[in-house]
């Protein structure tokens, strides 16, 4: 039994090693994740985005906790952009392993962002693809909701789930206006602040406003996650939501949306370090710096250079047919 | 006299113009740029960043008084990566220009973010240009420093100003920890807050075990932007980053870190938008969305055919040499 065989049979240590792999970026993650990939399609991804400060990461304990009481096995990957340089999320994760430590059938995976090739959406399907695989039913994506990179995060998953806060300051509404037309359901957490109301009257408002026309109204649930108030009627609204997709199309295309999603995520990172290291060897690129830095060439001009160096010129050359890749079985 | 002898003069429309031309990804765009960025590099660039809800833009709204006191001339440009759909920082925008709209001297720009392909930092970079080359002396570009995007916004300016506030949740630690490397300068805003003494000695406590090296030790100021206190100290300590950097290599160091980032970031938006065209044209992309859709083909493999279908395969072939792009004169 190698390890893949112990992954599919949920094995806990050797789950956790390919995802080190995944993060590392080392070889043997892709040929696990090759042989992985079959099995995957079975979990239910549910994203929980929000600003820092909402509780995400209390709520997503507590949702843990009443699916597990559902009797679902759960996976949480609760990915943190913010400590590109120091992998701030290990205490966090901690602490909240330290809860959940007794329960085999919970898996909590933290990640901190590594290398700048946008590789965090790439490394958080990859992990995902994992908890999948080892049979997680329920798999929840937490991420801090602000930026292009953590919308694109949760964007794919079956469910998305935004949480809101009352009472922070003027730049919360325009996450919530950013990230409308993503969420299936919202929650207004510390349902119990002043201003709670009225933050429920607002995403309320602007759900009357959106039209998504997929026939899927988004709803808002209130909780008090550290009291653990909510939790139950939001759980069965995501699970609403999951019989939804699944009565009509939304499942499929929910899936083909994440396909094309990963492919262009793992495309874009293969992309940027393979020409990265042919542009470093063979395009004269600190030479390239300098001059833009001497005001000597504009950064149109470098790239347009870059570019025909790399054999892309502007005017297209005629492709090379797509070799045909059906499996053969 | 064209736009771009417009601009130069300081012309207020005709920037706002080209400014819109980059934001929309027009081709007028980039012959203006390769014709302004020649009279680049005068400006000075001070990145802000912190979390929601800490006040940045009150604080920059106030730096800009205060420089415009010492007879500065400014620019703002004030990133919002959160409304990738709806365009939210409009709002915001108009709340702003109000109060300096009689100032001349203020040139205000507000940008959400347009497109996939990691436009955000390169579109910031050219309307960062576009106000040097108008002849602004202090740059201010505000973001919300939570993604790897606007780390990487704010990462490239002459200084870089950290914002926190007290009394956030656990996530700020984190936000904290990731963006410590960065900061030239911390400011605890709304320092008559609860916890601020607590904020203000847990930055110090990180700066004194980080060591940079490069000679300039990280300095902490308390404000209250709201009541414009504290502002005069920190625009004095900017003033005082921007003399350390002149006095030494520091300046030339951060003009080449610029042009780094500006090639990389232009680089990368227009391989992806190259070879997004091509894979869409030839290589046959949605039938492999659908191959791994249904778990037919994995990822990992999907992207190997598609290098090969692009000319990168694997084994790199050898590159022809780069073109003498030194300018003639």
């Amino acid at each position: 039994m190698d390890i893949v065989d112990k992954v599919l049979a949920g094995d806990v240590r050797s789950a956790a090693r390919v995802m080190t792999w995944v993060e590392n970026g080392m070889a043997e993650a892709v040929s696990a994740l090759k042989r992985l990939f079959p099995h995957t399609g079975r979990g239910f991804v549910v994203g929980v985005t929000g600003p820092p400060g909402s509780g995400k990461s209390t709520l997503v304990d507590r949702l843990t906790g009443e699916f597990r009481r559902l009797g679902k096995t759960v996976g949480i990957v609760a990915v943190d952009p913010s400590s590109p340089f120091s992998g701030g999320a290990i205490l966090a994760d901690r602490v909240r392993m330290q809860r959940h430590s007794l329960d085999e059938e919970i898996f909590i995976r933290s990640m901190a962002n590594r290398g700048h090739l946008g590789g965090l959406s790439r490394t958080t399907n990859d992990v995902v693809d994992v908890m999948d695989a080892m049979g997680k039913e329920i798999i929840l994506v937490e991420t801090v909701g602000v930026g292009q990179d953590e919308i694109e995060i949760v964007r794919t998953a079956h469910t998305c789930l935004v949480v809101a806060v009352p009472g922070l300051g003027d730049d919360i509404q325009a996450i919530k206006a950013g990230i409308m037309e993503i969420g299936d359901l919202f929650v207004v957490n510390k349902a119990d602040r002043d201003g709670a109301e009225r933050t429920y009257a607002e995403i309320e408002g602007i759900i009357r406003q959106s039209r998504t026309g997929r026939g899927w109204r988004p709803r808002i649930f209130k909780t008090m996650a550290v009291k653990n108030e909510g939790i139950e009627e939001l759980a069965r609204g995501i699970q609403e939501h999951q019989r939804f997709l699944e009565a009509g199309s939304g499942t499929s295309r929910k899936v083909r949306d994440r396909s094309e999603a990963v492919l262009w995520a793992l495309l874009e990172e293969r992309l940027l370090t393979r020409v990265r290291e042919r542009i470093v060897a063979g395009c004269a690129f600190d030479e390239l710096v300098d001059l833009i830095a001497a005001r000597r060439v504009d950064p149109y001009t470098a790239v347009e250079q870059v570019l025909v160096c790399l054999g892309l010129p502007p005017e297209p050359a005629p492709l090379p047919r797509l070799t045909d890749i059906l499996p053969t079985d």
